[in-house]
């Protein structure tokens, strides 16, 4: 049985942690519930899993949370707090960290802290916290597993393998809604075809990080945290079915990939037992791929305008508090492009130009208060 | 430092293990050498890497052999005494089986005996001699790793990984010179078109093999032994370019793939050092594959046409010396065809039929003696 306290509940990766919790009661004991201001939500799943622990973001909303669960042996709290009781709770083997954004760093940080084994959803842990979680984790001797499929990908093929035999890591991208497009088509991009991703459905701001492959970039700096592994020993490769999640190459030669569905419950199961894989196909709760008739293409991206990726590279290279900083001004150019403020093209453009801006700061990134300016140099300079 | 013994040091497999001790000299110790009646290849071979033991197939040789070598330092032997003697060397961390055909399971079967880590190329110790060979070592606590791409695929994706966890094993196949031909197609094939392997350069059976896919029914029944699976747990995909070289399918959805350029060398290395991975790049001993630009097709093939691997999976399921004999009647089927003397038709259809006639001898495969039976009550039947 693995018992699991889930951070980030009532969103899109903490909805299907539940779901795989529902489909194997056997396997899966939620033990803490902690989510923002979805208080319906988060009510309802409290009456369905019972755990000793719910959480909400504001101690205003600790009323209502308890009139709607009402059930006296589930303890309530709110805030930083909750949070941090969450990510520290005794009972749990593992901290599901599923929190969208900048709050989620809190909760990885606590449970680091703890020592504890963390199913990391949250790209902010890394991207701007890398230095620091990591630190942390190789202090107390907790560890993480990636919740993304391209990194749950990687994890799983260098399963069984050490450090020494790898030669590089290949990061697969979808390409984005604009794969192939020349310069002056990108000119003219609109929103709405922008927020038309082929694969996947999810939010808008990674659908547009997807199409600009800031996507791509970001997770090449979690991968670099994650593998221990340097910018340049990381290639990708774009690959438009979305089949092969990742893959691993060797120095002998010799490739191992991931391959499935794109279901993202799958990478989820995985961070949660990755020794004794959950049985999906039994119970239904994933979507099968069958190799026959099908296709699978690698493909080059355009590295002129498609920039994203060698930018997150260099803002590792330039380490401390850069890629936050990056990050930062990708976030504000990305809702300025939502709300028609500015070119879909101009956000890689003020991209470059803002890590250039950037590196002459000399930011840190090895505590919460340097990631915080890190990445509100990002925002100023950006806005 | 791996110390290895090479019983068929002259065929394909033992001269590409060669190359790589040649280029890797700190790291791979060749201390026996074993081969047939190639004098003049061997003797070569043992001046260049000084084994302490050598032997050839018959003792008539042993005066020559002498002769060439020169060499006071390194002992002599001959026939099933000298390969039981490498088999068993003292001084060998690993056991190359690299002998083509029957004589090769000798060797294999005295290794297993003094529970040895095998690095195992004869296909017959498997095909033929599964049960006993596997038996033995059981029994011995000695070890199996497959040196063929696929299976060594398939060993790879396996790394760090339950019997539990796995749903199926994928093997990959070319599909041949013949593939997609129709029925009237394959009545008129001539044997210098079933010679023209598209992918890999092998000997003229095995190419008839992986024309008519038995090679691959032959795969088959080797992978059910080495992973301990049940025969229909064991898919075929055809794979015209041979850079996936096969794949398992796990209980959650997820397959692992083992990816490369068609080249034995990595499957070798891997055998004799699974959990280090020999730097083949940094030699250049390897081909390399690099995915981007790259199509990889998954296909299915017609059973109707193509019944081997079906009648494989069949005998497997017969057990005993069903597998032997089936083996043995492909074998004569096959001379036949490459003599002129039948059609590439005719050796699908008599292997249906031969396989139905040895189905009621109930043939045993739990000792040599039983498998020199069935392996005899197939060739019967084929002449």
């Amino acid at each position: 049985m693995i018992r699991i306290t889930l951070l980030g509940s009532t969103g899109s990766i903490g909805q299907q942690c539940l779901d795989l919790a529902a489909r194997l009661p056997e396997r899966i004991k939620v033990v803490g519930l902690g989510a923002g201001s979805n208080i319906e939500t988060l009510a309802k799943q409290a009456r369905a899993f019972k755990p000793d622990l719910v959480c909400c973001a504001h101690a205003s909303d600790l009323g209502r949370l308890k009139a709607l669960i009402d059930d006296p042996t589930i303890k309530l709290e709110a805030g930083d707090q909750g949070q941090k009781a969450l990510a520290t709770h005794g009972d749990a083997d593992i901290v599901v960290a599923a929190v969208v954004g900048y709050a989620g760093l809190t909760g990885t940080l606590a449970a680091a802290r703890a020592g504890k084994r963390i199913a990391l959803a949250n790209k902010e842990s890394l991207v701007a916290g890398g230095q620091l979680v990591i630190e942390t984790l190789k202090s107390t001797g907790g560890s993480l597993i990636p919740i993304d499929s391209e990194h749950a990908a990687i994890h799983q093929c260098l399963s069984g393998e050490t450090s020494a035999n790898v030669h590089q890591l290949w990061l697969t991208a979808s390409g984005g809604p604009f794969r192939g497009f020349s310069r002056k088509q990108l000119d003219n991009i609109s929103i709405e075809q922008a927020l038309n991703h082929p694969n996947w459905t999810m939010g808008p701001k990674i659908t547009i990080d997807s199409a600009t492959l800031m996507n791509k970039g970001l997770e090449l700096i979690e991968a670099a945290w994650l593998f221990d592994t340097q910018p340049d020993e990381i290639a990708i490769a774009v690959h438009p079915p979305s089949i092969v999640h990742s893959m691993v190459e060797f120095v002998d030669g010799t490739f191992k990939a991931q391959l499935g569905a794109p279901d993202m419950r799958a990478a989820i199961a995985y961070a949660l037992s990755p020794q004794d894989r959950l049985p999906l196909r039994q119970v239904d709760a994933v979507q099968t791929w069958n190799p026959l008739d099908t296709q699978l293409a690698f493909e080059r991206y355009d590295r002129e305008l498609f920039r994203a990726p060698d930018l997150c590279r260099h803002a590792l290279s330039l380490g401390g508090g850069a890629p936050a900083a990056l990050n930062a001004i990708n976030e504000v150019l990305v809702a300025q492009f939502l709300q028609g403020e500015r070119s879909f093209m101009s956000i890689t453009e003020d991209l470059t130009r803002g890590l250039e801006a950037m590196a002459s700061l000399n930011l840190g990134g090895d505590s919460i208060q340097a990631i915080v300016d890190a990445d509100s140099a990002g925002r100023s300079w950006a806005l």
